[in-house]
């Protein structure tokens, strides 16, 4: 996992767009891809988010702006949905990425011909960047694996597994939608533990899960595993997830086959698909293992993914609650936390989801699962903050929570943020919840 | 889930198609939908199997032989991959099976078009009738769970929340593949009991799973949960299923969230979509539950389900091992079960899995889980049949088997056959174990 720095990462580099410069998310170093539709057009395309604007590749291509082997790959780029993009890979993407840095740095020659091109984002209505094949979430949040097993088992949270196995397991594709589509709260089996029986009811115990997302780009053959040391050319880009859990359903049904109805209800993901490009000078070494953990197996180890594999991108959740938004209050910061916290990196949980010869989708999705931190701020889920639901959480106005209500608002923000690089961010991933 | 006789399942009908009369699969009574190519041909197209011949649906169009409506039913269903035809629901497939039928009925006129449409099946390469949105894998047969639970909860086998929650999870749709198409042995974690550590190798507890899949068609929208009683407009069509199993890798890996990589490396489908039409014969009424057993919960229950939502299909799988296939030895059975033995029936499946709001997709695969019989002889997985392993099972020949062996061959029949009705079957789910 080898992170190139070119001039595209350059933090003095500054664009022409209104407002790109000093953007928290979208400034000019970032350039993520996307799939929107212009104010009243009802046909999604291909864009890249630049500051509060969207640059319209499809327009872009019109007015002349990629030649060459750059056409194909702004083609593929504004073609909604991005999986042919996706598919592509590294080298089309960076070439892309390098070409439009050039279109929108100060001073750039091409901007009478881009400026138009351009749209508010705030006019756009964002889709899904591509269609999800298949969608798999992990559990590499060990802080997070900790908490929930210390809920079931107080003297043995980890299972034996945990430190050996990137845990993960198959999610619901279907239901995955963009920030800002609305969550319509689930009806399920709920059984309290000295019930004698379940019913069917509301889900009582709504709780969000901060993850990370994880974009396939090409695919590996089924029978054909990719090495540790092979991932990051089938890893296309990054986005936010809220992993939406029904508790109180996920306790009843989840033997022995694992979460079902729990999750599959809804899935929220940011909408811009953050490139590794953009977050190469956000590497760092895999954090070492704690004194008397297992090395991981050959076959999941690799010396430069441990070098340089890792991620350092901070992440919150915030709340806003109906009280708050009659109150005009902001939204609350319910945690504060990091990809650091993953026990496996990105390329381990890739290779060891194909070691079995499964093979991957440009489009498939993978979450993180849950990344909490190890202090009491950063908890990525109610089911840790409240330890259960049994001890609230204070919001501003005098409000408290134990899980969920309807009309409360998820918003989870990712930060990269380090010395000698321009900060970037995601977007937000947020979404409301609706009455069952 | 009313089941419609009409002229198409006449016992006494005939077809002019050499062959297709007393057809243990495709007797003109089925008509079931799939994908195949011709020889010499790469373009896939839909088809109809009858008797050992293909019908080239597009060259029944050409021919002139829908008119109306039933040209649009038709090109939908000409078209591969099938998931616009699946998605058009039982009105347009009902009348296109009419409509079949009266082509390829003996004495139809349409015999000098048809003829030359015909492909012979021993040449045509078969594919997978839809892509496959979200695959989910059920756990219905409660043989099958009691004796897999048995194995680790000798006391207490079903789980609690079983007899009341159809339980399920989501499988990987990436590797379903067709009939035919070899499976590769997966590597993965591997920890005996009493090793200090897993190791990474070639899985020791190859098994398969005889189950029944079904075909999604009409989806639900996100947030519409389908009451039982309109599932049966939501499903296009049936298949086999065999769900390779890894036992080595999935013991060490499942806990907490299921089974993952001891399933993704490879599921078989058998190739037609045997559509509700032609099952309609073969309906029945539920079993009762046996004494003691909770009734399912109302959002659950349909008395028109009850009454004839189940299906009286035989299942059988066989073997076909190296040294069988040297001595010329025929495929060896090695289970006989049914899918009567269903604790839920497919419109309760389909109804739990929406209940949450979950939508469904058209090309959506459903797998019933493994349908064992409680006899020794209706064991549909060497889990069971061998007791963990323990006991081998003879073979022909003198050989013995524990797990599957590199070249073995499994392969799933079905047979739906009932007194005054024409028998049908599925044609074959069929698939040889590569080394690793």
């Amino acid at each position: 996992m080898t992170a190139t720095l070119d001039a595209t990462h350059d933090p003095a580099l500054r664009s022409w767009v209104p407002g790109a410069d000093g953007h928290a998310d979208f400034p000019i170093q970032n350039l993520p891809f996307g799939v929107f539709a212009p104010p009243g057009e009802a046909a999604p395309r291909g864009g890249v988010a630049i500051g509060r604007h969207i640059l319209d590749l499809a327009a872009a291509l019109r007015a002349g702006l990629f030649e060459g082997a750059l056409r194909d790959a702004a083609a593929a780029a504004a073609t909604a949905p991005l999986n042919g993009f996706l598919a592509l890979g590294a080298g089309p993407r960076r070439a892309l990425r390098q070409r439009l840095s050039a279109i929108l740095a100060a001073g750039s020659a091409d901007q009478p011909r881009a400026a138009p091109c351009l749209h508010d984002a705030a006019d756009c209505t964002l889709h899904l960047p591509a269609r999800i094949g298949d969608y798999t979430d992990f559990y590499v949040g060990i802080h997070h694996a900790t908490n929930v097993g210390r809920v079931f088992r107080p003297d043995n949270p980890l299972l034996p597994n945990y430190r050996h196995v990137p845990i993960g397991y198959h999610g619901r594709a279907s239901s995955v939608r963009v920030s800002g589509t609305d969550v319509r709260r689930p009806r399920g089996q709920l059984k309290a533990p000295d019930a004698a029986a379940p019913r069917f009811a509301p889900c009582e115990r709504l709780d969000y899960e901060l993850e990370l997302g994880v974009w396939v780009g090409p695919g590996n053959e089924l029978g054909a595993p990719v090495p540790v040391s092979g991932a990051g050319a089938h890893i296309a880009g990054f986005c936010l997830l809220n992993d939406w859990s029904a508790r109180d359903i996920q306790a009843w049904e989840y033997q022995p086959l694992g979460p079902f109805l729990a999750k599959s209800f809804g899935t929220t993901i940011s909408a811009w698909v953050v490139t590794p490009e953009a977050l190469a000078p956000f590497r760092m070494s895999q954090p070492p293992r704690p004194e008397g953990d297992p090395a991981p197996l050959p076959h999941l180890l690799d010396a430069a993914d441990q070098a340089g594999g890792a991620l350092d991108i901070a992440l919150e959740v915030l709340i806003l609650t109906p009280r708050m938004r009659e109150q005009g209050l902001p939204p609350h910061r319910l945690a504060r936390s990091g990809s650091r916290h993953m026990y496996w990196t990105v390329a381990q949980m890739l290779a060891h989801h194909t070691s079995n010869g499964c093979n991957l989708n440009p489009g498939d999705l993978l979450g993180t699962g849950t990344l909490s931190a190890p202090e009491a701020e950063g908890l990525g889920s109610l089911l840790e903050s409240t330890q259960g639901g049994r001890v609230p959480v204070a919001l501003p106005g005098g409000e408290t929570r134990r899980f969920l209500e309807d009309g409360d608002e998820i918003i989870l923000r990712a930060r990269a943020c380090r010395a000698g690089a321009a900060p970037i961010g995601f977007g937000e991933c947020r979404a409301r919840i609706l009455p069952a």
